[in-house]
């Protein structure tokens, strides 16, 4: 029997947390959603980095003279980078064989923390059932790794989380769950139940703090795009630093690269 | 318009969240339904210490000689303890004018942590309604401290928040709540709206980490105990290190003093 638990901010992450563990990397609004759609518009490779200094300074290495610079502080635009850390910048533009240099405030920091994990996959509403799917033939303890904001817990992330956890509840799937997690499972549950259509989850992360935050910023068609879900089955996995598409040989057929848009 | 935030695990607590503000202290599995249940049977005051050793030391002063030691560590026995932390200890002896000095593994330390709040209320299911009323007559932020297990969530804690977030959501309360009471009050609903019937919480406790560990220990009861809502309007406060029924002229006709079973 395995473990599945629910960290809620990046800040709470520690390498014995996550050491030999599978980890789900999630940052609803936005990092993990925007990458899922980089992907999935023809990007092959991002690269998330820490801060704007550390992105300049890679664009700067030969290897990566090509890449795109993507990203935001704070929700803002940085000044010379290509794209913004909006999902919709990644559906528009011609990203084929483009690879992007990807600088965001929480959801870099979460990766970063991972280093020690067993193998880490993102996920966002957008890729959330396609990534239990993939949880339940992983043998090992998961840990589901919100970024939340400032320190402070993300509805979003946490409803994101819920939807794994009420996926991979199901006694068969061999998962212990937690009670962080089973609390997710059920709260996920409950808003999907009580929703008269499909807008109550795009209702709901307008609500919350970064939803505000981003109506204000005039950015309300981003939480509409990041609040749809299992529009793909891109399973992005980051490792050695750079984020690509996940080779699952033996799974390629049954989960091909679909579309986001 | 004030706010309504939960802090998730005693560890979480520091001075520059709680300080000026309504605190209401919750370990629902077991101190804080302990202390109410020790409140309504007679008892007039109970002093929360972080130690065995303090307990001891405390019992030696002149003023204490008459009061009762009760509590645990890590949930087991103390030697030469008049009390353990079950609740149900609290409702057979006669406690009549007898004041209490309790140890506490997670309760007491959460107490200890809230000395810079502007007030501060116990609050378990038992006394949830009772809590949330008062809650809207006060003119301040309001932090809900769950004491939680070993530095991790506790849903039987989280539950207890929600039920208040849920009362408190309504918007002629001024109160604007943060994303995590929205979870909580969240979560609590959907409980209730699926219980067949009054066992629902019962159940769901059981199932919780601390609730496995009592059943262990052979204290189900402690558990059904704790589960029950409302079943007293008692107002226990936490002030210069002592516990009291809250003093509150103007609600004292309106809310008695009730007996716990």
């Amino acid at each position: 029997m395995y473990n599945l638990d629910i960290i809620l901010t990046h800040q709470e992450i520690n390498v014995q947390a996550v050491k030999g563990k599978t980890c789900i990397a999630i940052d609803t609004l936005r990092a993990t959603s925007t990458i899922i759609t980089a992907l999935s518009h023809g990007c092959p490779e991002i690269i998330p980095v820490g801060s704007v200094t550390e992105a300049l300074h890679m664009k700067k290495n030969k290897a990566y003279e090509d890449y795109l610079l993507g990203g935001e502080i704070e929700g803002q635009y940085i000044e010379n980078f290509h794209l913004e850390n909006s999902p919709l910048d990644y559906c528009n533009g011609n990203l084929q064989g483009r690879g992007i240099i990807l600088s965001t405030t929480n959801g870099t920091r979460t990766l970063k923390k991972l280093k020690e994990a067993r193998i880490v996959v993102i996920c966002a509403l957008l890729n959330a059932k396609a990534v239990a799917e993939w949880i339940i033939h992983q043998k090992s303890d998961v840990i589901i790794c919100c970024s939340g904001r400032r320190g402070s817990f993300s509805l979003e992330d946490f409803l994101t989380a819920g939807r794994l956890a009420a996926e991979l509840r199901v006694e068969k799937n061999n998962l212990s769950i937690s009670d962080l997690a089973f609390t997710a499972a059920a709260f996920y549950e409950n808003i999907k139940k009580s929703s008269a259509n499909n807008n109550t989850i795009f209702k709901i992360l307008k609500n919350t703090d970064n939803g505000k935050r981003l109506i204000k910023a005039g950015l309300e068609a981003d939480i509409k795009h990041c609040s749809q879900e299992d529009i793909t089955t891109l399973l992005p996995q980051y490792r050695s630093g750079s984020i690509k598409q996940i080779e699952i040989p033996d799974l390629k057929d049954s989960m091909p690269r679909t579309s986001v848009i």
